[in-house]
């Protein structure tokens, strides 16, 4: 099948981009610093195995239904990247730690002693990482003695491995300046530096700092202080990484997700109306941009449909034409299809499920 | 179960106030105009069984595919309230116009015509509507001399009965002044009324229009220029809504739609942060309020994270503890949800699968 006979709203995804970026990152890091991508972008076992194909320890999730799925389809290292609160989570994560090496994140001794209580009661062990609070100021504690004190409390528990700092900085990932993300992801860096020194001190042995994301993953990696990385959307690219400033240390990544959508309707030359809208691409970020088509402009979108806007010059798309929209963020996007069209050279080549959309526990 | 061991983030529908709505929206409504209940919003055949149980005379759909859920799940008769576009969409219309009484709008004298070969094709016939251009400048053809041209290619139609106008203003449904919505909706009422007269006048028969939503039905129905009307989202009502003025004629309906989150993380005194953002509760039209928590205020999403800040003399919640969230839009958020945990007095009573969930096509 053709690409232009794929029914629409369709999540396409262009296998040559796709590849290509995730050779890029490869290529881009080097061999002392792991790669381990993050699956809440694509929710897809698929792609996760291409990623570690390309030297990925493993993946990363951010909810244990996302982990379970992952596991499901193969593979074998999740680091839940995030923290697991409520016994029916932490009983399922126990019993995901006996079926895979699985690690996850915590900011609270009394999540410590729970997550500990898990454990025992599965007979399980798992990696535990303290989530630093490094200028995000989501979850995390903060650096310093607060992390010291977390850190014995993870040292004490028979059931928990302390294994490191988890240290990101979503925040950091959409500034738009090269120069005023490498300043932040500085900051982070000394936070990371300083704790690290002071559980060392005090005789806590901690093997690995991990985070970063697509936006900043170079200056992490340059700045020496995390042995891991953890990108997501470097895969797919979105409208809303678009804006950003790329420049070196920072590859530039290509658009490789799409939205396939059909003009609906031409009630006057100026606009068309596509049948994707809020609940095809995810506009939290932003419109979705029309990809290749100059003059064309996503302006507006209601539940089910887009309003494109015609610029005077521009070649005036036709009523059933179908149009490429780059999403404005991929990853709530992502949750929003059952599967990823995949293209080659515009023939259809594979159909990959989403198997961990919805993925919300 | 009780409706604090449910599992979180988890979409939580409240029976009392979901069918106090029902009844709500019935008694409002005089008997000489029909209900057909939109199901964008439930995308749910139990809802749709309900509404109909209250005197709806079927339901609304925007897509085939989430039409085909409906049919499937015993629903016999559908409005597709929009416009269908393309060969496939086409073939799978017709194959369920042999299924149940269907509906379709059209705007397009090409769209028109490929109707009617899809329908000679099946062997099938189905209910035609124009959708008129009533100021909200999304589909639908100009009122007047545009409407009749497209009355008469409909007419001459043989699978094709023409059944009347569909006249939505969606824009209208969210402007917040009761007394600017009378005025926009008696604009888009002299629309409908010319343009039924120029089409009775020519000799087309227009037995019915059909539109208006929970916004502005009461409008529509005192007007007198609608014959059926539409409305979705009064079932639920979300945070968007809430914002609107609401006085006579327009009922006021209750919060009935949750997202019940787990606290996750409480890394200041000031802040919790909740397990439910983007891919839980849609942020298209705001964010999610705090239920009967006064002080708390849920102030920015990410992926799987939600920020509460807490104000001075607040309850402050503790790490564990769950909360009620009202979507800010309740359309797109049902649409990320696989089921509607149903809860009456705080214990679990049922659950609804979300047939039409992804039903994008």
């Amino acid at each position: 099948m053709r690409l232009e006979e794929v029914d629409t709203p369709a999540l396409i995804l262009d296998l040559d981009a796709f590849e290509a970026n995730v050779r890029r990152l490869a290529d881009a890091v080097p061999g002392r610093v792991r790669v381990r991508a993050h699956a809440k972008t694509h929710k897809c076992p698929e792609i996760g195995k291409r990623q570690i194909a390309a030297g990925a320890v493993g993946l990363c999730c951010q909810k244990v239904s996302e982990a379970e799925a992952m596991v499901e389809g193969g593979i074998k290292d999740v680091l839940v990247s995030n923290e697991v609160v409520g016994a029916a989570k932490l009983e399922r994560l126990a019993a995901l730690a006996r079926r895979a090496k699985l690690g996850v994140c915590v900011d609270n001794a009394d999540n410590v002693r729970d997550l500990e209580a898990a454990m025992q009661r599965a007979g399980a062990r798992i990696d535990v990482y303290i989530e630093l609070e490094v200028g995000m100021r989501r979850c995390g504690v903060a650096p310093g003695e607060p992390a010291l004190a977390l850190a014995r409390a993870i040292a004490a528990s028979p059931s928990l491995r302390f294994t490191g700092l988890h240290a990101y900085h979503g925040r950091a990932q959409h500034i738009r300046s090269v120069e005023e993300r490498r300043k932040v992801i500085s900051n982070a860096a000394a936070h990371v530096r300083s704790t690290r020194a002071l559980l060392e001190g005090a005789g806590i042995a901690c093997p690995l700092v991990t985070g970063a994301g697509s936006g900043t993953f170079m200056f992490e990696v340059e700045l020496g202080a995390w042995d891991e990385i953890q990108p997501g959307s470097y895969i797919f690219m979105d409208s809303d990484y678009a804006r950003n400033e790329w420049a070196p240390p920072m590859p530039r990544f290509e658009h490789s997700l799409f939205v396939l959508a059909t003009v609906m309707s031409r009630p006057n030359p100026a606009l068309a109306v596509v049948d994707a809208g809020l609940k095809a691409s995810s506009v939290d970020s932003g419109m979705p941009g029309v990809w290749q088509r100059p003059g064309l402009a996503y302006t507006h979108a209601s539940d089910e449909h887009g309003w494109v806007e015609i610029g005077q010059d521009a070649a005036s798309p036709a009523l059933g034409e179908k149009l490429l929209l780059v999403p404005g963020h991929c990853d709530p996007t992502v949750n929003m299809h059952d599967w990823y069209v995949c293209v080659r050279k515009g023939v259809v080549e594979a159909l990959w499920p989403i198997t961990a959309r919805g993925a919300l526990y």
